[in-house]
Order: structure tokens, then C-alpha cells, then sequence
């Protein structure tokens, strides 16, 4: 039934491209061509050259796959009790970790890798083409290794996060030994980025320095939890280590504001924690106003934001973090490569991977204007259909 | 690949089935016997009777088919700029239904059978086997008579809206005069219900009483359409007037609670429009304490909430109306069947009819745990599988 794996293929009858080049953001009765993986041509339908296949996408519209830089998607284990008892009352703390932590040792690694690939699958019918996953449910060497080999398999956005919360066996001092020592040492390999929580109850500002710092220095690059449940260190640690990204940017000074406006660091917003944990939410608006460049990605974690959807995240981030329709597909499309270092995804433009979705709308607005509801009709990466 | 069209069909190993019956709601390790479109038996897995097919359900979590008992899905035209200027900050008004009415009028009947199939079939892979719809957007005899006629086409949960605001040609006296004679007379035959809008801005008390009690006269049940924007009289109205429901119930007085307590009737929340309009949440937390019955539902509509998911209502009551995920799940089941006065759905007991939802997840919890992920596996109506 799907079109057969051709080298090039002619999308027709795009009613609203986005393509998220600022040059020409929003196209409409837009045509694209995709030629070996790669976006070739760009135009109106009527002058689109002959491909080996068409796909006529009808009026609808076209998003460049999102890229959800933020994932924890390689546990085992279950946090629905943790999660109910929350809704009746109790106070989110980066405790419940460990009952993940504890399960995810348990596990086999093939128990390991199908939890995973449910988790990318769900993600891939949603829309998202580019994602990243973090370790940190293993904190021993071998558990964090095997975490990052596993990661490997579906990504090479890859991070180390072995500086999650210290594990309940040692002290925070002999923990970030072990990170920034053997861990770092048996991780690097399968890893691109190092990433640290820096945050009341996980790891405080010396620590998270000394492991980002090692990290960069195995070849690792920069990002970090920061700033989740209250005022801290963290985003000023990203801006001053060079980080790519500062993730959640939920309680920010004027200070942090400024950092990241002059540094260039992309705040990672994650609503869905905010959803699942009864919090406030990041103030999009004022980062935005003040010249931020902003991501959206999931969170994706059983303990405090147990969702892959794109879509949720950015009808979120229109209801209450103040962005527009338009800025929340662009932080989830185009901020999410940037908070990855990426130019090739999260764009539609020519020489760029044709990472593309097909929504059952006529624009990018209905991904807020119609919360909830299932829009994506059909995924494309590298010129194949995915979905 | 789907089972066939059997006489009888057994479900085994369901982890975890919600019955919505008070006397055992959740049962674990269940079966579940469908036979001529109706529940015929339910037990522990071991003790299941034969049948003519068997579905196993690996584990998975089992609920009631979704009661959406508030949907308006018979109108044509799109308000994506009205949701954007709103999302830019403008306040929602009752004015913009005119919108809709303009092109519902200038619609085909094709056009019109077309979206509200799209719309049913949305609702329907998210889980929703019973929906109520309403007209509205007409606002002649004739535009309100064809589109019931064509809400007939879907379901028998028709509601004859005809007072849903005072279209601009007319005044209000003239316009209830109309509602309440030639209008409720083409209607009635394609009518269950009669609704009003009883909304600063809509229809006030006076006029709200005249048209639900022609609606009645004419053999007609009651719901209203109360206290969304405002307190109001409408949910003492619909009390009054002995209505199976009343809807949205967003500002409510401690009178307006304890006249909902005391009569019974339903309280339907539709956190979607709250969603949709940036405005406050319903306290579903103070009708459950008082002893109102509550009810969620979609209030799928192109203008303040263009959401067909039972799921997001749910995992929104939960996050913001302090409902726990078990009173989200009753109230969008055996909750929508009170506000349809129905028995014979939204609960899961022998006698029933057979229609029933199988989860991508061990429990319903996760309707919440896992917000804007399409958990739906099956859906089954009648004994018959329609997803
Ligand atoms: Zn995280
Ligand atoms: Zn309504």
C-alpha cells in the first residue's frame, strides 16, 4: 500500500508547507522533492519536476519531522502507583528515580532494548524523526554502559548521564569519582553528549561542573537539567561551560534569562514534566521576548513525564507557556536540532535529510488547535516512509 | 486480520478490567464473554467459557467504550485564525458560533455528512462508542432540521440546539418565538434532546425556561448548555426543569452545587473548552465532594474545542480539575451514560451492551500517566470490532 522505495519522490499538493527556513518559512500549494534521503527541490506544485514517485498530499499540510532532543527512554519498571499517588496530593522530588534506577538493574538487556523500541515506535507514528536518549537509570558502569549501547542502537544522539541523582549505595564525593572516572571511561564510547542534573537533591553546582567538565574533556559535548524545581546554578553552569542546551528552564532569574540570551544556549523546554507533575510551567513568552532560542522536546521518563508526543508538547507550550502556534512548531522542529547541534533535521530545505510529516490538517495550527487528537497521517525520513 | 464477525467472542487475560460497576469495578487477571452484540459473562480468565472466537489480551488494561455525551459535529468552515487570535491573547465570546453558522448555512448536506463522519471516525479510534450530537449551527428550520437529520445519520443521541445563540438577522423574542414553534416542530422528529445556550450573550433565563419547556412539551428531554463563561441561572434551570445534564457547570455558586446534588443531576465537565479558551478549569474536586455525579465529554466543536479525545479530557480532568485518574475514567463512561440517562452502556456488566476498549497499557491509569499518547488498541462496539 505505501509507495515502493524509490530514489527520489515528488510530494505534490502540499496546502501549507513549513519549511522552518527563516528565508521562506510557510509555503502554500507547495511542492518538494526528495531525491536519495535528501530534500532536492522546493517550489510550487505546478513547476515540480518528474520524480520516480508521487505522493499527492492532497491540501494538506507538511512539517519537517520533530526533533525531540530530551529522552529517557532506556528503563524498566513501572511508576503508575508513584503517578496516581501525585494526583492525590503528593509533592514531585527526583527521589522516585531510584525506584527506576533499582528495576532498570533488574532488567535484561533484550528486556531493556523492547521497552525501548516500543517507546521509539510510539514517537515515529507521532511524528518525530530525530531523537536523543539519555542513560541514567543504571549509575554502576557496567548498567550505565549497556544503557548507552542499547541508546546506540536507535540513535546516535546518545548522552551520558550517569550524574542523574547519586545512587542510595555511596556518597555524592565517591559517586562523582566513579562518573567523571571508569563510567566516563566505559560510556564515552557509545555516547555524543554528557549531561548532568544539576538541582537541589541531585547534584549541586561543584559536582556538576567537575562532571561536565570531564566529559568535555573524553570528547563529550555539553547539556544539562537545569533548573527544574527551583532557582539554581544550572542554566548559568550551561552558558559558562558551553553547553548546547539547558533543559527544563522552569524557574529562571533575570540573570539566567540573560545568560542564555548572550550565550546562545538553547533552552530546552519539556511541558510534559510540568504536565505530569502538577508544576508550573517555563514562561516561553519572556524567553522568547528576550531573544532566546527555544526548544520543545518530551521528557519522555515513567516518572515524571510519561509521554513521546511531539504534538501534546507543543499544544501545551501554546496553552500555557504563551508561545504562538507558529513558535511552538518551530521550537519543536528547528529548536530541537539546534539543541542539538544539528543542520541537517528539523528543517525542510534543499540539501537537508527529507524528514518530513503529513498532518491530517490543513496547517500546523490545528497541532494546537485540535489537542489530543491524532493529526499525523504519514512520516517520512531519508526520503522513506516510516509511517 | 481481524477476527470475524463471530456469534460469541471471549477475551482472556485482561490484566486489569474496569467495569464501572460499583459493586467490582476493577477486577485483575479477567475474561470478559461477548455474545450477540452483549456482555453474557465475566469472570476470572480460567474459568471463561468457550465462544466462537477468542481475542487474548496479553495483560492489557480493558475499559468501557467512551460516553462523549457533548459534541457538535454537523457544521462546516474552520476557525484556525479565531484559535490563533486567541492564542495571541484575544478573550473567547459566544460571537464567533456565528462564524460557523454563516458557512454550516452554505454548506451541502454532502459536505456536512462528510466532516461529521470524519469527526465520528476520529472519535471512534480514540476509544468512543457512544456520542451524543447536536445541531446548531443552522439556526433556520431548515438548516437545523437537515442537520439533525444528518446527526440521525450517527447516533441516536440527538440534540435539537436550535437556542444556541440568536442568529443576526432577528431578535431574540422573535427568534425563541421561532425556536419553540416551527423550528422545535421540523426538529422534534430527529431529536432525543433539547439544549440551550443559557449564556450572558446567548439566551437568558426567561427565554432558556420557554424553549426547554416546548422542547419537553414536544416530547423532548432536557439538557442545558450552563454556566461556562459566568455564573449564571442556567445550572438551576436545568435542575429545575428536571434535565439529565448540565454542561460546562465552569462558575458555579454553592447554591448552583447543592441544587446539582440534591437533584441528581449530572454535572458534565469539558475541560477541552477550557483548554481551548485559555480559561479557567471547572473544580470537578468540589462537585465529587458535594455528591454531584459528573460527567466528561469532548464538546467537540470547531470554535472553542475542536478535540474529538476522550483520552486528553481525561488525562485534563486529572492534571487540572483534581479528579484521580479512576474518577476521570468513571466519569467518561458510566458518568456520559447518566447524562445520556443510559444503562445500557458506559459500564461493563453481564446484560450490557458489549462495547468495550482494550488499552496499549496495564492499567487506565496511564489514560492520564501517558498524556497525548494513543494508548487504543481495540475498540469493540456491539460486540464487534471496529478499530
Ligand atoms: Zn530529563
Ligand atoms: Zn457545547
Amino acid at each position: 500500500m505505501w509507495p515502493s522505495d524509490a530514489t527520489s519522490t515528488v510530494f505534490t499538493e502540499i496546502g501549507l508547507l513549513f519549511t522552518g527556513d527563516p528565508e521562506r518559512e510557510e509555503i502554500r500549494d507547495a511542492a518538494l522533492v526528495a531525491e536519495k534521503g535528501v530534500v532536492r527541490w522546493i517550489g510550487p506544485t505546478a513547476g515540480a519536476p518528474p520524480a520516480d514517485e508521487r505522493v499527492c498530499v492532497e491540501g494538506r499540510a507538511v512539517v519537517p519531522g520533530f526533533v525531540d532532543s530530551h529522552a529517557h527512554l532506556v528503563f524498566a519498571g513501572d511508576r503508575t502507583a508513584e503517578f496516581a499517588a501525585r494526583m492525590a496530593g503528593l509533592p514531585y522530588t527526583a527521589g522516585g528515580i531510584r525506584a527506576t534506577v533499582a528495576a532498570t538493574r533488574a532488567a535484561t538487556i533484550p528486556e531493556l532494548v523492547s521497552t525501548t523500541a516500543l517507546l521509539v515506535s510510539e514517537m515515529t507514528m507521532q511524528g518525530t524523526t530525530t531523537f536523543e536518549i539519555k542513560s541514567g537509570y543504571g549509575l554502576t558502569v557496567e548498567d550505565e554502559r549497556r544503557s548507552l549501547e542499547i541508546a546506540r542502537q536507535f540513535t546516535e544522539e546518545t548522552t551520558f548521564l550517569g550524574a542523574h541523582v547519586v545512587p542510595p549505595e555511596t556518597t555524592a564525593d565517591e559517586y562523582v569519582e566513579l562518573v567523571t572516572g571508569p563510567m566516563l571511561e566505559a560510556c564515552a564510547p557509545y555516547a555524543r553528549w554528557v549531561d548532568v542534573f544539576c538541582e537541589r537533591g541531585a547534584f549541586g553546582e561543584e559536582h556538576a561542573r567537575r562532571v561536565l567538565a570531564a566529559g568535555r574533556e573524553a570528547g563529550l559535548q555539553v547539556r544539562v537539567h537545569a533548573n527544574q524545581l527551583g532557582e539554581g546554578p544550572g542554566v548559568r553552569l550551561a552558558c559558562e561551560m558551553g553547553a548546547a542546551s539547558a533543559d527544563h528552564c522552569t524557574f529562571l532569574g533575570d540573570a539566567d534569562v540573560d545568560a542564555l540570551a548572550s550565550s546562545g544556549v538553547v533552552a530546552t523546554l519539556l511541558p510534559g514534566a510540568e504536565f505530569s507533575t502538577r508544576s508550573p510551567y517555563p514562561d516561553a513568552r519572556r524567553l522568547l521576548d528576550a531573544g532566546v532560542a527555544v526548544a520543545l522536546a518530551t521528557d519522555c521518563n515513567p516518572g515524571s513525564s510519561f509521554t513521546t508526543s511531539m504534538p501534546f508538547c507543543i499544544a501545551l507550550a501554546v496553552r500555557e507557556m504563551g508561545m504562538t502556534p507558529l513558535e511552538a512548531v518551530r521550537a519543536a522542529t528547528r529548536g530541537g536540532a539546534r539543541a542539538l547541534r544539528r543542520t541537517d533535521v528539523g528543517t525542510l530545505g534543499v540539501g537537508g535529510r527529507a524528514d518530513l510529516v503529513i498532518l491530517e490538517a490543513p496547517s500546523y495550527v490545528h497541532l494546537a488547535y485540535r489537542p489530543g487528537v491524532p493529526l499525523v497521517a504519514q512520516v517520512w525520513r531519508g526520503g522513506r516512509r516510516l509511517v
